[in-house]
């Protein structure tokens, strides 16, 4: 059964409702970030450390997908986050149209930086644009350093690679260079970073990265045209 | 646009030849089980101190999905198990038609214990029947322990949930009671194991239930009817 002809209206459809969300981010000024790793990499933890960071500096909000449960946005409220929930029930990624039904309970247009935690999965989302500025892969030192060749779209099409849990590297067998060797093959312009979002190692420059980028968005947005 | 009525015609597509699997194992003798996980959950590790533990008393198989590479079976093989890659290109799962072609890789009929360790991915796979004798759930101690809840069609649907990677419990936030809460409620038959395939803990009970349900799969095909 070929059902290519259905996937590409799919993406079509998406690639529209995509274009729709980054003109009303442009419009706006909100710099949105889209996260996209396997399930239990640290997204919900290392979002909680950066909201606790950016807290008095920056509008922030998040929205969440999850094939089930709230217990991610509840976690990030905890941690002072504006956050709202998607529950796909049942898709493995979210969608542009997802996102653009659930920007009105995210605070947006009044916020400066919008997170987008996907779905866990490393492979259905990366297929779907939801009109954000960049894409962040993270990958844990636990899963071993052999996903971003196992997994080339999300990690030739992520700007940023996180590496996270960067304390657990002392009692597992990750090698830090083979994954930043897998990643530079793949996209030879990403930037990639080592965070622990327990002992703060790295989030200086993961937040420093962010706030140059809303900085630079924001002025961009400014220029006359 | 309404993909369900597309869905379902591939599914009710996977069931038929998922059947037509399952008769061929049941003529053949051969146990099937069918991993499902995260990527960078284990399953690769699992099977490769599995194969070495049995190797000398029944005779395995390995066939792996992966989106991208043929590194998994690469390493199966140098544990001695002879093992088939199946790269999906793209296709977040398994399906019961890609085993069906995989097979005369794999060294069946002639096999009694055919493991089939899915594409890293805990949505997906759980709702394509490949024709196995039962599923196996891996989530590691690194992944935290909300996973039961946040992807129930899996956990519900295998009738082993393995914990990996329990060596790791000291370093991390993980409760194992609340995994099993989780697992219990939604599916009071599952099997809770626990493993590690670096010390070796837990592995001995895993290889008996393994041989336990392969005697009595052919015990029962011995039958005559």
């Amino acid at each position: 059964m070929n059902t290519e002809p259905v996937r590409k209206r799919i993406l079509a459809a998406n690639d529209e409702a995509a274009r729709a969300n980054r003109e009303r981010f442009a419009a706006s000024g909100t710099l949105v970030a889209n996260l996209i790793s396997s399930p239990g990499s640290g997204k919900t933890t290392l979002l909680s450390a950066t909201a606790e960071r950016l807290h008095h500096r920056i509008r922030a909000a998040a929205i969440v997908g999850d094939v089930a449960t709230e217990l991610d946005a509840e976690r990030l409220r905890v941690a002072g986050l504006r956050a709202h929930q998607i529950v796909t029930g049942g898709a493995c990624h979210l969608d542009a149209r997802m996102l653009a039904e659930a920007l009105p309970w995210s605070g947006w247009p009044a916020v400066d930086l919008l997170f987008v935690e996907n779905v866990g999965n490393l492979v259905c989302p990366s297929s779907y644009d939801l009109g954000e500025d960049f894409k962040v892969a993270l990958v844990s030192t636990t899963e071993g350093h052999d996903k971003p060749f196992k997994y080339p779209a999300i990690f030739s099409r992520a700007d940023v690679t996180l590496v996270t849990k960067i304390d657990l590297l002392p009692h597992v067998d990750f090698d830090l260079e083979t994954v930043r060797g897998q990643v530079a093959t793949l996209n030879r312009r990403a930037r990639v970073l080592e965070v622990s979002a327990r002992t703060g190692e790295g989030l200086e420059a993961w937040c420093g990265l962010l706030t140059a980028r809303l900085e630079a968005k924001q002025r961009a947005e400014a220029v006359p045209t």
